[in-house]
């Protein structure tokens, strides 16, 4: 195994405190070549018996991508009606929750959910093994673009076979996640969320049990 | 954003590709203060809602570590039965597909379902996206461990309702992962199963389509 000296370490730690849900994206293009080597280092994901189940579907339609956008917006609308009478429901209100409409590369990534690569090693009991292996190459991605100065956001406000439907999929490719790409306009280190005051970090103590 | 050189992006794909899912370890142990910083880092993953809904029980007890090791041998007995008659039975059978008993380090990872913290934003309509959460917690320590020479396995060959009973953790919390953790026996940036003829990479233009 090839090591990794401490600048590498303390490297991948600020990547790690700089990688932000983004919803706010400058109008700069990203290049072709970092797509493809954003795919090509996902790719490298841990998957459940290498089954490599992800597939990403690359948004090129702006009509699609607009369609796409209406449609979380109706879903958010829809789910800003959860805080109706609360405290913080003109704050929830006030959150840009996606850039689907601005970012300028959108993704959506599907689980093949009837893959036989892997010949069905690992799945028997955990078939979400398969969506998991998808969110890890999400998070892969999501690094490689980070280092890369790119911002991604991760939509979920959306009713999955709707955007299964409208991208034309087949049925058993299931919805993981819609990403927005593109080069963050306000870049920090600090979940929007908290700078928000809607949800700040929580002791990790209260999170760690022994048995 | 901080910049983040050539040699870093050069540095980071190695680690993308030396990261494998390790079944054999060696005996040495885990300095708690690697462990410490691992969960510290996974913590710096996304979640939905800023909402954290990870849960890490550290197993530190023998006599329950055994238990797990049983119960996930008896999984895979079962498991190879669907193999029966065909010609990758026996090799099934010759696949070492945990190290839940000799690793030096065992994590269990829970979602807890209905955490508060993150006031329920981006779960309407994708609860799975709490258990997406943990998932990216998970591939970050994974990566965490890795560059500090730390090999891990993922083992989803188990009934998820015995290990949480086992583990005597809340119902509502679902079990996303044993994970092993130890140093290496025989490190490789080739995966396991691709080594052994059970499945090779597949390429990634299959994998990508547009709309």
């Amino acid at each position: 195994m090839p090591p990794f000296d401490d600048r590498f370490a303390a490297e991948f730690e600020t990547l790690l405190r700089w990688r932000r849900d983004v919803r706010h994206f400058a109008t700069t293009p990203i290049a072709e070549a970092d797509m493809q080597d954003l795919l090509t280092l996902a790719s490298l994901a841990p998957s459940v018996g290498h089954s490599q189940p992800w597939r990403w579907v690359r948004l090129r339609s702006s009509g699609l991508q607009e369609e796409l956008a209406a449609h979380v917006d109706a879903e958010n609308a829809r789910a800003a009606q959860r805080y109706e009478g609360q405290e913080r429901e003109a704050l929830y209100r006030s959150l840009k929750l996606h850039g689907i409409a601005e970012a300028p590369e959108v993704l959506a990534v599907f689980c093949d959910e009837e893959t036989q690569t892997g010949h069905g090693l690992g799945v028997g009991t955990m078939p979400e093994m398969r969506r998991y292996s998808c969110v890890a190459a999400i998070q892969t991605l999501w690094l490689a673009a980070c280092l890369r100065g790119i911002g991604l956001g991760w939509v979920s406000i959306l009713d999955p076979q709707v955007v299964r439907r409208m991208l034309d999929v087949p049925r058993h490719w299931s919805l993981i996640a819609v990403l927005c790409l593109g080069y963050p306009a306000q870049p920090s280190d600090t979940p929007e969320l908290e700078r928000r005051g809607w949800q700040g970090r929580e002791p990790l103590t209260d999170r760690i049990l022994e048995r």
